[in-house]
């Protein structure tokens, strides 16, 4: 199947939501993570995202999910978005809601769908690998599975969860499908090693792929009320009561994420698939991950992210540099795996050994009152 | 002696030059260290130096002498400094024809004057200890000596010159005088500790105190053609001819520290005497040397230089953080001895062991065109 053929009937549901606390100050509340271009690419993770969908459905055919304080930029980074398929929840309800709104809407437009979800926080060099997985996880789908993409672990990551693969599936048009024996949580080393070495474990990057009647029939067991309340919000999303249904039942819907109130239940009762992918795939989850996806400025001799020619770097091994304020020179002497980070307003300098700890510091200046910066 | 008693007959000369390049980004050649507060008092390295010396002197006895670029903003940062005491040099000729040059307009004022040098970029914490030794060390010029005063070591620094203290030297109202058996250049650490350890040493703070004809006769005498060109500028400096003669004769005088045109040749002949003195002073030659200037702040748990509030460390012993850009947060996370030095176009981030190695980033600054930055 060539990689920019559209797959019928496939929708995309890109959830575009949390603020990349780690990546501060790159990432703010009112600028999260997903509206960044943290790959020096020139398109944000959510652009870069919906670029990778739109060959494989179409225009018409990618929503994108998010709260409706980031909709307004959301809706000005993708021109060609539809504005029916930009979807701005109230006020944020965890990932089943999201996701399961989206399926409901798509559901009552084509019920023949299926729908895959991707958040818009992700990279995958592996453009062309993505769109063979997705077409046999589309496969599977129709087969009645609820289905995942398990990405080959480059690392015994602690910081993402597992998937457990089982036997082959045995699905036509979906050869590399097999059956998931347990989605695991983020594991310590230890175990994160053994999975690394018993090959048959795959990290779990959130994508979901399912007919939308098969997901919201999950949903309808194992969360009635949330299912509920989707429909009815889905049942008026394309007529004038939109608004006034929204309102009234959104601020109601239970939080959850997908992952217990679907994919685990589905899992346990052996309804879920995986399709295992080599994608080049990161979350970029903080700087110390960002630097994986820089290359070396040669005139800089540490990663940049930025302008280069703004930045001036002598033994520092190894170092991340992100330039942020235009003009601005960055100088930088003897430091390995140094991190600075340079904004207008905030400036961040640590180690990438430290990277996963610059929550706190967001954590601490929230207590300060300087949300402002947050 | 009171401290704040003015001493009868004597004048003081400040030569403000020297960029400060340790310093950068703080420092830069149009803004060089000594207009710079370096220890948060509110004051620049100047104003500080002026400040400890009216009193001894009088409103009208101070001279400041510095390049043309930077008489502006002198005059600007010393109000009180009358005008016809700020010589500004048309172009940089070293210590000698800098100091002489002034010792010499003061000698054709007040021929019976006792001269002091003192550099416009030392902070000194003693500030009655030092009035006490330039009150000896003028008695001492008076009898005929060219006179420094020779600072207590605290380290075995291998940064300053060193001053070997010989016998008493028996001249009434200098109790603490002694001869100076030689000027020693900045020597290598172990050389340093010998001295340090002979208790015999003081290091050389550059402060020359001496009847200005005395000077200016050693200098006749080791620098005649240097001599007559500083004579004839002198001699027309309060008349209308200054400009004209200035312009005509600066140009061609020798370019000679102090150092090696009067106190070495005066050393060598048992004319110089040295009044050893415990100043609490300090040359801030570079951020390292910074950081024993300034205090813990209680709120950012490093030393700060700027607002506190604005900054934000955690597990950071013992950095050093200037914050030079109003409103803007810096934030270090995990990094000992640490050196952020935040200006408005240019970012430092190193540490204190490479503070000297600072200099190399100007001259790469410099080689690379950026002279905007330097």
């Amino acid at each position: 199947m060539p990689v920019t053929a559209e797959i019928p009937g496939f929708h995309a549901i890109v959830p575009a939501g949390g603020a990349g606390t780690r990546l501060w100050p790159l990432s703010r509340s009112t600028r999260p993570k997903f509206l960044l271009d943290l790959t020096g690419a020139g398109r944000s993770l959510l652009q870069g995202t919906v670029d990778r969908l739109v060959p494989l459905t179409g225009a018409d055919r990618t929503l994108v999910v998010t709260g409706v304080a980031h909709a307004p930029a959301v809706a000005a980074q993708l021109p060609d978005l539809p504005e029916q398929n930009l979807l701005a929840e109230p006020a944020p309800r965890d990932s089943a809601a999201a996701i399961c709104l989206a399926a409901a809407v798509v559901a009552a437009r084509d019920p023949e769908a299926v729908v895959g979800s991707f958040a818009a926080d992700q990279v995958i060099a592996e453009v062309e690998a993505f769109g063979v997985a997705v077409g046999e996880a589309v496969a599977a789908a129709r087969a009645g599975f609820v289905v995942t993409i398990g990405i080959e672990p480059t690392s015994p990551s602690t910081a993402f969860g597992y998937i457990a693969c089982g036997d082959d599936l045995g699905v036509a048009g979906a050869p590399h499908a097999r059956r998931v024996v347990e989605f695991v949580e983020k594991p310590d080393a230890a175990t994160a090693a053994s999975y690394v070495a018993a090959g048959t474990y795959r990290w779990n990057a959130g994508m979901f792929i399912a007919r939308a009647d098969v997901l919201l029939g999950q949903l309808a067991q194992t969360r009635p009320a949330l299912h509920a309340g989707l429909m009815e919000i889905a049942a008026a999303w394309d007529t004038p009561a939109r608004q006034e249904v929204l309102d009234r039942v959104w601020p109601g819907l239970e939080k959850v994420a997908i992952d217990y109130a679907v994919a685990e239940p589905a899992a346990a009762a052996g309804q879920v698939a995986v399709v295992p992918a080599d994608l080049g795939w990161d979350d970029i989850g903080d700087v110390d991950s960002l630097a994986g996806l820089l290359p070396v400025a040669e005139s800089a001799g540490v990663r940049v992210l930025g302008d280069a020619a703004s930045v001036l770097a002598a033994e520092c091994g190894d170092g991340v540099l992100v330039a942020g304020s235009a003009g601005r020179l960055v100088a930088v002497l003897g430091l390995d795996d140094v991190v600075v980070v340079d904004t207008p307003d905030a400036l961040l300098v640590t180690t990438r050994a430290r990277a996963q700890q610059v929550k706190g510091l967001v954590d601490a200046l929230k207590a300060s009152g300087r949300t402002d910066l947050t």
